[in-house]
């Protein structure tokens, strides 16, 4: 993508958030220089009606990018929606339940907890593994899941943002497998025929907040209740091609053009060999701390996505002293969430080779002189 | 607001979009030149953490300054929502209606057909008013709404897009009032303590799509069921501020842009008279046609948001080379809605007079060459 000249020398932070999270820096320059002028139309993309050929075009070459990334089959639709994970915590048991058969959850976390929230609301449910009494330290094997004899669907969020853990291998189940992939969607290829539905927000690997990506089976969709609020069923959003009602356009647009990026990066083989170089760049620099890192997730599901870790035994004054030193070196986003502390270092698509070196440089030195 | 240089002479259109719609070049030109840095922060607006101070402070200075600008009294809620008005047609009645209290409603066109049609899915509901025999021309009068005597709430929908009507007085009711304000909130003072809930969408008058604006009076916001999805209750996201979960933030950063835009344009007061005059002019233009544009809306109903007119006693072929003509003239967006034909020009907030004007010159050459 084409750049105008930065008006000012451009200082990036080194940005490790976890979500909303970097973009990639060619996406910003192309979002800036069309800003005012979309195209030669006199308008911003976000001064476009959603029913223009503009805008339709916008939205096709959207979902046509990401399907082709994702290689998804043609018996599968894919739908922006608005609302985010967490409205899909209560959309998709609406959509997909059947009476009389259990959802099967792997229960991995914070995300899965709450989504188990919203199940406890009336659908009928079976946690069929879960690894809290380890602290989710680590995701389930396969032999030790407990399958329902005729579950409506079985539940898994493939990355945990919070706990730092991933699914390496998918786990095989009768039933359909539903997967919240907020968190690794376009990190890796995936074979999409083995999930009856996948969503995701789109704010780690896909674009801005505000939007939502959500996949799923033709014959899927077509389980919910008519009576289901109209905006809440999926096929609402398959039949109009995500045009029911008003868009998230700028979101949409964003998503595109990150779709692109990704594409010109070697699609998602490449972005796979550059996010495990940065992941294995982050481990081995903990790993070979002498134990003054010390990442708690089990070696099998460690994520390439969220990297966990505790300083100095846990030492919650030296991890706060960490963050702070950190943010004033310009790498944003280090402690870990609220609900767990330690530190956490977000490494999605968009974050580059260079910002985990210079956080390796920066972990080095904070040892070498508070160690 | 200070800007950077256009990096091409800038040719804007005049933009009647019915929304997503025109938005101040002010406000455009302050994105272009935050949208690598924010305020440097080395990161664009999207990829700052919704729990960082900059986003926190975002959010706060919008939704303060929304509640400055429509004066809305300290016993009702503001918060920023997904899913738009499409949501709310559910969320209302899961929130608001108490069980044997029927909803009453005032059918005024497609939108509040909409809000309806999800009524009928289990909600007790009384269409206490509708004019459509009259092919929606005009707004119930005070003297034909025919309320249940214990009513959950009224429903109306303040302006009607398509059908180009709102109310310039608003009916009284015992029951609370809960307005679809989407297409004309925040374009003129309104006294939210007559309102029991309002809601918007904010791609007319308040920003870009995908964020949604609801203010609720405190205590109807206690009506809801716990055991609906908890991103469906407003009390939900009144407890963290609109930070329950992700939120679409690049939106919400741009509505508080606009909120600033309007504040400096003399707030609503001074966007009433705006937005006055440019409806005068162009109402007047269409009176002064000798009948070869005629608006089928009776006069005590003509909205000044959306101005529909038919051309030509209603001449299909005529109105399409209008449209047409318009937008090679760089007039953007005069069809009126597919369902219903004709011309709709919408004059939200952010069209400016000269737009106005540079419309009615096309509108009279074009009535002088071809009427």
């Amino acid at each position: 993508m084409s750049t105008i000249a930065p008006v000012r020398p451009l200082k990036r932070a080194f940005n490790f958030n976890a979500g909303p999270a970097a973009l990639p820096l060619p996406v910003l320059e192309r979002i800036r220089e069309e800003l005012l002028d979309y195209r030669g139309t006199g308008m911003s993309v976000m001064e476009l009606s959603h029913r223009s050929l503009e805008f339709e075009a916008i939205n096709t070459a959207a979902e046509q990018n990401l399907r082709k990334l994702l290689a998804i089959p043609e018996n599968y639709a894919m739908i922006f929606v608005q609302g985010g994970g967490s409205l899909q915590f209560s959309s998709v048991p609406q959509n997909l339940a059947l009476p009389g058969k259990p959802i099967d959850v792997l229960h991995t976390g914070a995300w899965t907890a709450k989504a188990i929230g919203e199940l406890k609301k009336g659908f009928l449910h079976n946690i069929a593994a879960s690894t809290e009494a380890e602290k989710f330290v680590r995701v389930p094997r396969q032999d030790e899941i407990k399958f329902s004899a005729d579950a409506s669907y079985t539940y898994l969020c493939t990355n945990n943002t919070i706990e730092g853990t991933q699914y390496h291998s998918l786990p095989t189940s009768a039933a359909p497998l539903v997967a919240d992939m907020s968190s690794d969607i376009a990190s890796r290829p995936i074979d999409v025929s083995k999930f009856g539905l996948i969503f995701a927000g789109a704010q780690k690997n896909l674009g801005p907040s505000g939007v939502t990506v959500v996949i799923v089976r033709n014959d899927l969709a077509e389980r919910a209740d008519k009576n289901l609020p109209t905006i809440l069923q999926y096929r609402t959003h398959i039949k109009e091609k995500s045009l029911y009602h008003t868009p998230p356009t700028f979101a949409v647009y964003v998503l595109g053009l990150v779709m692109e990026w990704i594409a010109a990066e070697g699609g998602l083989a490449g972005i796979q060999k550059r996010n495990e170089a940065k992941a294995k760049l982050l481990y081995d620099a903990i790993n070979s701390s002498n134990g003054y890192y010390r990442c708690p997730v089990e070696k099998s599901s460690r994520s390439l996505m969220n990297v966990v870790f505790r300083i100095g035994g846990g030492n919650e004054a030296v991890e706060k002293e960490f963050g702070k030193g950190a943010a004033s070196a310009n790498l944003v986003g280090t402690p870990g969430h609220r609900s767990v502390g330690g530190m956490r270092i977000s490494l999605y698509n968009a974050v580059d080779q260079d910002a985990v070196a210079a956080l390796v440089a920066y972990m080095r030195e904070f040892q070498r002189t508070r160690g």
